[in-house]
C-alpha cells in the first residue's frame, strides 16, 4: 500500500479543484472504511454481503491509503488522483454523497451581527468561588498554593484567553460587523435570535454550549480556540486562526471555505416517572447533591404537565452535538437497563453506562471509551503470535501503527446519518448478556432499570432517567448544525 | 504446547496430595504468568530483565499449559506431574510461595458460634420503599407492572433466597453450632466480636459488606450464594454447596479444605479539606443528592478533628477487598488528578477515573474496565494481518481463544502482595499525558484535582476526595481476610 501512495505522491501538481476533490475523496474514504470494521452496519451489508473478509481487508487498505494521502496533503505535497479500479467507483459514489452535505460556499459570508460567547476561565471561576466565601485575592493565592495549584499560572491562562477574545472582537468590528460579547452565563435564545452568526470563544465545552441553544439549521456557528495550549479544540477552527482571526474573516468574506452540517441527536422520553426538564450541569457547576436536588425540583414543578399527557412521548428541548450518555449518576454504581437497536429485540444489560454519539462525538467521549492503548494491542498481538507461531512483529513502531489504525477507525464524519452506540464496561455473566458491545444504528431505544440515573447530553445537560423511563434516540435532518470548514 | 499437555494427561493416577500439588502449581503458574504481560512489573524485571520477548512468550506458554491442565483437572482427569526443565524450577519456587498463604487446614474447623448475615432481596427492598410511601401490596404489584417489572418474579427470587438461608441455619444448628441470623442492616462490630466465624448469605455484595467489618485476620468469613441463578458469587463457595450446606460443614469439620488469606487495601488520607468519615452507599441506597449531603454532614461534624491534626495522614477505617475507585462522583464528569506509582514522579492525568484492585478484585470491576470484547480483538488482528500480509486466522474460534487468553491474564491471585491500577478511559492530548494505562504496584499515591469526587471502596463505602486531598493506597499484612477454599 505504501508503495502505491509513494508513486502517486511523485506525480505532477494538480489544480486547486483537483486537490480539493482529492481531499474530499480521502475524507470520503474515511467514511467508507469505518463501516468495514462493523460487519453488521447496514451500508456494509448492502454493499458486500457475501464477501466479508476480503472486503474488510480491501476497505482497511483503502483507509490506510487515504491516511497516507491525508498526511502528505497536510505536508503540502502535490498529488494526482491516480486511483484505479474499485477504489474509483467507491470514491465517486461517496464523493457525491459528501458534496451534498459539505459544500463550497456560494459567494462570501459576511454577517451583519455576530454574538461572541466567551468561556469562564478557571481563574474567574476560582475568583468567584472564593469571593463568594468572602476571601481576598491574597487569600485566594494562598489557598491555591496549599492545594498545589498556581495562582500566577491561572492568571496567565486567563490573560491569554482575554487577549484572544479582544483580537476576535476587534477583527469583527474592523469589518464593520456589529458585535455583542456575552459571557456563557448570559447566553440565551434572545442572543441566538439577534445574531446572524455566533462565535464561540473558548474551548470545546463553550462550543457545545453555544450549539445547544441553536435550533435553526441555517444559523452558522463558529468556534475559536482561545487557549490552544490548554484546550484540544476539536470543534474549533484550526489553531492558527486564534491569532489571525482577521484572516479567517477574509476567507469567509471571499467564500474560501465550506459549509458543514453536523448531525445532532434528538431524544424522546416516555414511561413512568419521567421528568423532561433539563438540568444544566456546567452553568451551576453542580455537585452531586445539587444535581439531584435540581432534578427533584423540576419534577415537582413539572408533575402536572406530565400527568396530563401520560402517553405521548416528550421531545426533549435539547440536541446532542457530541453524544448522549445514559447511566447511573453515581459513578461507582452499575447501570441496569434494556436496549433495543433499530427496533430489534430488547436485551437486558448491566454495565457502566451507554454512550450514543454522532460523527462529531466519535472524537470525544466515545473515542475514549473505545480506544485501545498500545499495551493492550501489544498483548493481543503477542497472544496471537504465540498461538499461531507466525512471525508477527512486536516492535514499538508496529504496535504504534496498529494502535493508531485501530483508534482512527472509531472516528466517522460529522455529517454521517448514523449513530454509534457503545456499552461501557459490559458485564456479561450467567445473568446478563451483551450481543454487541458497539455498533452503528439509526435508532436506539433504552428502558431504564436504574436507581438514580440520568441521560447526559454533551456532558452538560442532564435529564432524570430512572426505572421505568424509556428513551428513543435518533437523528433528524431538522436538527443539523451549520458550521464552517476553514483550511 | 497442547501436545505436551495431552501426553501428561494420559499417564497414571496420582495420589490426592500429588493432585493438590499440581493444582497449586497450576495456580502458581497463573501467578507467574500474569506478570509477563506487564514488562514493567517489579517481579518480571527482577526475574528476566534482559530476555524480555523470549520469556514473555515462555510465560504465556506456561500459562496456556496451566489452563489446559486446570480444565482437565476440573473434568476430573488424573494427571501426573511430568514437567521438565525450567518449568519445574519455577513450579517449586512458586509452590513454596503459595503454600505460605493457602494452606491445608490443620485438623478440622468447627466454630461454636456463627453469625449468618443475610442480604436484602429486591422484593424486600421494593416492599420497604412502597410501604414507606403508604402503598398496599396490590399497589406495589401494579406499580411494578407499569415499570415493566414482575412482582411474582421478585417474590420467587425472594423465596428462593429465604429458603436457602433456612437450610444454612438448619445445617448449622444440626451440628450443634449456635447461630445468630442478622440482616445486613443490623450487622455490626458486636456481631463480629461475638462470632467465631461469619457466613454471608447472599451474593458478592453481601460478602463485601461482611468482610468490611472484619479486621481480625484470624476470623474466618465464608460466603454462600443464596440465589445462584441471579448472582455470580465470585466470592462465595462453589454453587453446589448452596443446596448442600451440610456437606460443606462436614468437610470443614474434617479439615478437607484450605485456608486462603486474601489481601486487602488500606488508604491514608491527607491534604486540604479532607473528610475521613465514610458514607455507606448500600445501607442507605443513597441517591446522588443524599450521597453528597451525607458527605457534607460528616465534614461539619468532623471539622474540629481535622484541624487538630492537619499534618498526620489519617488511616481510613475501612479495607478494600475488591478495589478502590477514585473519580468524580458524577458519572459524566471527567476526573483530574495526579498519580505517583511506587514513589515515582507525579503525572497529571485526565480520565474517567482510577481503579486500584487486589487479586480478589481483579475479577470484579477492574476486570470489566480492562477486558476486551471479541469485536475489538478481531479488529486488532485484522489490522495486524493487513499490515504484515501474514496469514493470521480470523475465524470465530481463534478470536474467542485469543480474547479468552487476554482477559484471563487480567486476573491474579487473591493472596498476591500487589495492587493492580488501571486508568479508565485515559484522555491523552497536548495537555494530559498517560505513560501507563495500567500496571502492578506496591503503592499508589493520588492527589485530587477534582471538583466533587470520591474514593469508593468495594462499591459500597465512599469518602470525599476533592481538590487538594492526597491518598496513599497500599497493602498491609495486618489487613488480610481469612477465607475458605472448598472444592
Amino acid at each position: 500500500m505504501d508503495t502505491l501512495a509513494q508513486k502517486t505522491l511523485s506525480k505532477a501538481t494538480p489544480t486547486e479543484s483537483a486537490l480539493r476533490a482529492l481531499k474530499m475523496a480521502a475524507y470520503a474514504k474515511r467514511q467508507v472504511s469505518v463501516d468495514c470494521l462493523d460487519s453488521r452496519s447496514p451500508s456494509f451489508r448492502c454493499l458486500r454481503a457475501d464477501r466479508r473478509g476480503c472486503d474488510r481487508s480491501l476497505r482497511l487498505e483503502s483507509r490506510m491509503l487515504s491516511r497516507a494521502l491525508r498526511k502528505s496533503l497536510s505536508y503540502g505535497n502535490p498529488i494526482v488522483a491516480g486511483f484505479t479500479g474499485s477504489y474509483c467507483s467507491r470514491l465517486y459514489f461517496h464523493q457525491t454523497a459528501v458534496s451534498k452535505v459539505a459544500s463550497q460556499a456560494e459567494g462570501g459570508f459576511k454577517p451583519g451581527k455576530v454574538a461572541v460567547v466567551t468561556k469562564t476561565t478557571r481563574y474567574e471561576f476560582e475568583q468567584q468561588r472564593y469571593r463568594y466565601a468572602g476571601l481576598s485575592e491574597e487569600d485566594l493565592k494562598q489557598l491555591l498554593a496549599l492545594k498545589g495549584s498556581s495562582y500566577s499560572g491561572l492568571l496567565e491562562r486567563h490573560n491569554i484567553h482575554t487577549s484572544n477574545v479582544g483580537q476576535i472582537v476587534e477583527s469583527l468590528q474592523k469589518e464593520g460587523i456589529e458585535v455583542r460579547t456575552v459571557k456563557r452565563g448570559e447566553y440565551d435564545e434572545d442572543t441566538v435570535q439577534w445574531a446572524d452568526a455566533i462565535i464561540s470563544a473558548g474551548g470545546d465545552g463553550t462550543m457545545l454550549l453555544v450549539a445547544s441553544k441553536v435550533y435553526d439549521k441555517n444559523k452558522p456557528v463558529l468556534g475559536v480556540n482561545t487557549d490552544p495550549e490548554r484546550s484540544e479544540g476539536h470543534l474549533c477552527l484550526p489553531v492558527h486562526y486564534t491569532h489571525a482571526f482577521s484572516e479567517a474573516l477574509q476567507k469567509l468574506r471571499k467564500g474560501e471555505f465550506r459549509w458543514q452540517w453536523r448531525q445532532r441527536i434528538r431524544m424522546y422520553l416516555e414511561g413512568t416517572g419521567i421528568n423532561p426538564t433539563p438540568v444544566d450541569l456546567h452553568e451551576l457547576q453542580l455537585s452531586l447533591e445539587q444535581h439531584s436536588k435540581a432534578h427533584r425540583i423540576t419534577t415537582e414543578t413539572q408533575s402536572s404537565t406530565t400527568h396530563n399527557n401520560p402517553e405521548r412521548p416528550h421531545l426533549l428541548p435539547v440536541r446532542g452535538l457530541n453524544e448522549i450518555f445514559i447511566g447511573e449518576s453515581l459513578s461507582s454504581r452499575a447501570s441496569y437497563y434494556e436496549i433495543s437497536i433499530d427496533d430489534g429485540p430488547w436485551e437486558k444489560q448491566k454495565s457502566s453506562g451507554l454512550s450514543i454519539c454522532t460523527g462529531t462525538g466519535s472524537k470525544a467521549w466515545s473515542y475514549n471509551i473505545n480506544k485501545l492503548v498500545e499495551q493492550a494491542v501489544e498483548d493481543v498481538l503477542r497472544i496471537g503470535k504465540l498461538k499461531t507461531g507466525l512471525d508477527v512483529p512486536l516492535n514499538q513502531e508496529f504496535i504504534e501503527s496498529v494502535t493508531e489504525t485501530y483508534n482512527e477507525s472509531l472516528i466517522f464524519g460529522p455529517e454521517e446519518d448514523k449513530l454509534f452506540f457503545s456499552v461501557r464496561e459490559p458485564i456479561v455473566n450467567r445473568v446478563f448478556s451483551n450481543s454487541r458491545q458497539r455498533g452503528f444504528a439509526k435508532k436506539v431505544c433504552v428502558r431504564s432499570r436504574c436507581w438514580d440515573a440520568c441521560m447526559v447530553v454533551d456532558g452538560g445537560t442532564s435529564f432524570e432517567f430512572n426505572d421505568g423511563a424509556i428513551a428513543t434516540i435518533s437523528l433528524n435532518e431538522e436538527d443539523l448544525l451549520r458550521t464552517v470548514i476553514l483550511d
